[in-house]
């Protein structure tokens, strides 16, 4: 499934909101364009606003008028800066728009045309890598999947969250394509009912058998034994290991660390920020009340109710039986594993 | 708020599925009515729908027809089981209908007439106790309640839930009285969002502070120290304090064991089915899968997606910091407790 298509120099996106009644495309000409999607959760998931955002930058360079005298790379200055503005919490936003960035210092005596060209190359890199990140961490996730395992998965970590694929929901395509039995458990992931909405939706689509639960349903399924496994995505790892995932992993982390049941987190190393030692400083993002007061335009709760709407929420490394990354599975003390896989791969660059 | 009226022989109830956007009357002329509004939870809450089916037996007697052969006692058998049989969990259905019960066996000399007028003077004498044992469960519960308190609560223990000043919420409201300056975190509490629509609605109209939450949000709050106590009501407890109550009270508790937080649950003593002997015996009604496909008619999943929709689960006793009931507040080992406060009621009667 391509949500995220690059076409004619214009980035061409299935708006998430919408699905699954509808499945209607989106143009974005403009950056703008880019961060309204973004900002509205037209296109949403860490890797995939992270190709969104690079793909935002190609376009505000394509749109730069030459004869404007304040420059290109303050036109891609702004951008960035609005684009980076459109969500706080995952990090592979700001880590796509600062390759971009190394693009246009680096090539500072490029014209309009040619910056454009090395901008589109770059963004088109990010996205096809990570596809291929994706599938790598299927190919190391689904080593950890039993053939016959009932896995429970939170919000949607799957082809729409990235560029394509997924992290969580590709441990357990990759997984399914081996030939293994399984069979997942969604949470419809209140508010914004990404589970409900896009998780069952993926995996219908690819006939892996799914039953849709509410968020509420998940610790009565483990206290019956129901789940083996639970595999979720993550938004932003910070250098220890603490997870800044949708609102409700936590409550599942502690919830499985409870039942001993396996609690793994699926992400490319773009969604680690080893800037922050701790989960604490990740920055969580607070939402408009009216995503959980009303829904497709219908109050569900009194009109004027005050509302506390965190969209993310932070699990301590304590709680994660491992992390499933392209370069390989981690498992704890995750500051050493981290900081090797990251030196492991500096080394080969 | 009265949203249970016995009035011109007519049972008028407020439509618990219509508010906070409208707050219609519905009439029940017949127990036909009383067992759909029940069905379709337009009364809902464990003691609430136990008043609505006394009065559901007053309105089959009234609608005997004396030249009807089969006899008045066929007809209220057959209103009794049909009345059992809207919902499996909550026990306070069956009290309720085995109390009416006991009037029409004791009295089976005397004509419709007289029948009806002792079955309706049952049927107030539930519906009184019931607002006066909640005051009771207030008093007591509210001992528990410190000034400033965060307090969480899940589902709708409310007003709304009972005869009228609610379990959970009697609590709640007791304490407020008192004048301690507390706040409440409402869980929305899907599918059916009675902490959304009911909840915070009651709370909104007496001035209490309350903040809606999503059900995924509650363990974020307790990780950072938000939450002082947690309350719920029950559906059914078991003789050893077991406790049967809305999907996610279970994930509460162990939130709440995780976090070290006082965990509470509130009913009056005809919540208890002493007949079962530990939680795993309670029936657990599974609900529609539209309940969690669809919201306001609107599809919120793939149309045909396999759904698990659990509506209550069971909390081990060993969850529970203390049981608060008309009787005062009974503390583990719960076997003893409940086997005592069931032991000096009787001595009283």
């Amino acid at each position: 499934m391509q949500h995220i298509k690059w076409e004619n120099g214009c980035l061409v996106l299935l708006d998430q909101t919408l699905l699954p009644s509808e499945e209607r495309k989106i143009l974005c000409r403009t950056y703008h364009d880019v961060a309204e999607a973004i900002v509205k959760m037209r296109i949403r998931g860490a890797p995939a606003i992270g190709v969104a955002a690079a793909y935002g930058i190609v376009l505000a360079a394509q749109g730069y008028d030459e004869g404007d005298s304040s420059g290109l790379v303050k036109t891609l200055d702004e951008a960035k800066d609005l684009l980076a503005s459109t969500r706080p919490t995952a990090v592979n936003l700001f880590w796509a728009l600062e390759r971009m960035e190394q693009v246009w210092l680096s090539n500072q005596a490029q014209g309009r045309e040619e910056t454009v060209r090395l901008l589109a190359e770059e963004a088109i890199g990010i996205e096809q890598e990570d596809i291929a990140k994706n599938k790598e961490i299927g190919r190391y996730g689904s080593t950890l999947v039993p053939d016959r395992a009932a896995i429970l998965t939170h919000c949607n970590a799957g082809a729409l969250a990235t560029a394509g694929y997924g992290t969580a929901l590709g441990m357990i395509r990759y997984a399914h394509q081996e030939g293994k039995k399984i069979m997942v458990y969604a949470d419809e992931t209140r508010p914004v009912l990404q589970g409900a909405r896009l998780t069952a939706w993926e995996l219908t689509e690819e006939k892996i058998p799914v039953t849709l639960i509410t968020d509420n349903t998940a610790g009565y399924l483990m206290q019956q034994g129901k789940i083996d496994l639970v595999i979720v995505g993550a938004d932003r790892i910070a250098a220890n290991g603490d997870v800044a995932n949708k609102i409700g992993t936590y409550s599942l982390a502690i919830l499985a660390y409870h039942h001993q049941i396996p609690f793994y987190v699926a992400a490319p190393l773009s969604t680690f920020d080893r800037k922050l030692s701790e989960g604490n400083s990740i920055p969580i993002e607070e939402r408009n009340p009216d995503e959980v007061r009303m829904l497709n335009g219908v109050l569900l709760a009194p009109e004027n109710v005050k509302v506390y709407n965190a969209a993310f929420d932070v699990t301590p490394a304590q709680y994660i039986t491992a992390i499933i990354t392209d370069e390989g599975l981690l498992k704890p003390p995750y500051q050493t594993a981290i900081a090797d896989v990251f030196r492991k791969r500096e080394g080969r660059q």
